[in-house]
């Protein structure tokens, strides 16, 4: 029996062909072509799906997983909202299964890639267990004894939206001073961009001019250089990421705690450490000291490996 | 079958005898002479399970639920921390199961009080339910999947310690503007005192001195009669209460909210539509439709009922 793990993109499908195991057994991935329009990804998801259907060869797919950038409705497989893949009321669970007599299993890329991480933790699996994904927003999932928890209407977990300074920055949802506002890579190049308006000087500068947005790569050069603007807008994006895990760990008093996301990856030695040292501040003591802090294992192979247990373990 | 639901509060102790439906069939109270040290509580504790135990005469009693002000290990029964009924790292659980050879449950107060008012909403049980109740502090309950959830420690729901507003008010538990520091009747009083002393005037100043501390009663009629240092800053209270239900509502996907404690008791019908307002400002707006607003029912018996159903339902 194999089952089919697909992370959708907004630059790229990736797929994979996995046995019971998760062991991968075929692997690829398209363009998503997300600025042709809905029918030109869907296109090219089929397209996907029916070249590791074709490797499976005569050994039955079990269930296909799907995870995607944007509001997932996991009861229904509809993808409710999901600008980057140009999906809007899509009912995409439907149409594959449907067309390939397979069942599928629909979720938001970073609940998936939390039960990816959640399952293949080296701590081993807790019962308990939040995942933050920081890149250019701020997502992350809940499990809750051994299942990922999705809520009433299947889009909890809307952890980047939670306001942690209500008199902080807008955010790009319409709210204020959400974990995302003030501590994601737009959040930080926002930041960056305020300082250098008000005349401060910054190494960043001619790379967020040249390529129009923030990389996290010469981030870090900036960083490592001592760029006074660079390393006092990182350190603050990490003191409110640590307000944000204080909260979930007050509100959850989860055994585990899992960082990932661009972010994370390329500046997670000099983030983490301070956002430990925040959420010992802000978290209740007694709730705090049992809670395990865990960098991200997986890197991109997050997404397909989430949708492989996403598919496995029939989340709805 | 009976069941015994104790609210061990401050300053009294209720105790009541229910039959397996929930229906009271004796009802009793105690001082909790907590001032006296943990002796004397534990006599007045244990008197009054003695009069309950009595009253159930040959009907065998199935379970004690008790729900205490403070952080509680649900899992061993065990009172981590409540300095008002003089309680510290003190094993209720075993104490009674020893003398009584009866099971028992122990929750904390708030998360007591949710469970009660979740089971006997007249809105009918929601699967994901948060119980949020604002009186000196503010404290809460979530019921996840149609279970109390506890975490990994037995002290999950701190929800009046999730930080909506990181350079706010300093916190009674250390850290800063904290839903309790800026939303509970003891924000409130802190935001009135400092107007005062900044040479505003209010009606409310004279109650304050004469009883040291902020009544419920009072401040509601001082915003009755439209003194506006007491408006202001009941709706600023209210504006951060939406603040963190939003967030609440964001990261559960919850079918409902309920409200309750003093200061909802006594200014709810003035309160709890800004709280509206404000959440459905912050929140996402596909989740905020879904989620009903309800207001407590149980009032001052939702410590014994939810002890109740602590008791009946088993919850570790």
């Amino acid at each position: 029996m194999n089952y089919i793990g697909i992370d959708l993109g907004g630059t790229k499908i990736l797929g994979a062909l996995f046995d019971d195991n998760g062991t991968v057994i075929y692997k690829n991935k398209k363009k998503t072509k997300a600025k042709n329009g809905i029918k030109a990804v869907e296109e090219q998801l089929f397209s996907l799906i029916d070249d590791l259907t074709d490797k499976s060869g005569k050994e039955e797919i079990k269930a296909i997983g799907i995870g995607v950038p944007g509001l997932v409705d996991v009861k229904t497989g509809t993808v409710k909202f999901a600008p980057n893949i140009a999906m809007n009321n899509y009912p995409i669970g439907d149409l594959i299964r449907d067309k390939y007599k397979i069942d599928v299993f629909v979720g938001n890329d970073v609940n998936v890639g939390t039960l990816g991480e959640w399952k293949y933790s080296p701590e081993g699996k807790s019962s308990n267990f939040i995942g933050i994904f920081v890149g250019t927003g701020i997502g992350g999932g809940i499990i809750i004894d051994n299942k990922l928890y999705t809520g009433s209407g299947g889009v909890a977990g809307e952890l980047g939206h939670m306001t942690i300074d209500s008199n902080g920055a807008i955010c790009g949802c319409g709210s204020r001073g959400c974990l995302e506002a003030v501590a994601s890579k737009t959040g930080i190049q926002a930041e960056i961009k305020a300082r250098i308006k008000r005349g401060e000087d910054t190494d960043i500068k001619e790379s967020l001019e040249k390529e129009g947005i923030l990389k996290s790569g010469p981030l870090r050069a900036a960083y490592d250089k001592g760029d006074i603007v660079v390393r006092e807008t990182v350190e603050r994006a990490a003191k409110y990421l640590g307000v944000g895990v204080a909260n979930l760990i007050n509100i959850f008093d989860p055994e585990a705690v899992v960082f990932g996301g661009g972010v994370i990856e390329e500046l997670g030695d000099i983030i983490l450490p301070i956002v430990k040292e925040e959420a010992s501040r802000y978290a209740m003591r007694s709730i705090f000291e049992n809670v395990k802090f865990e960098k991200a294992q997986l890197g991109d192979d997050a997404g397909i490996m989430g949708a492989f247990v996403l598919a496995q373990e029939g989340v709805k």
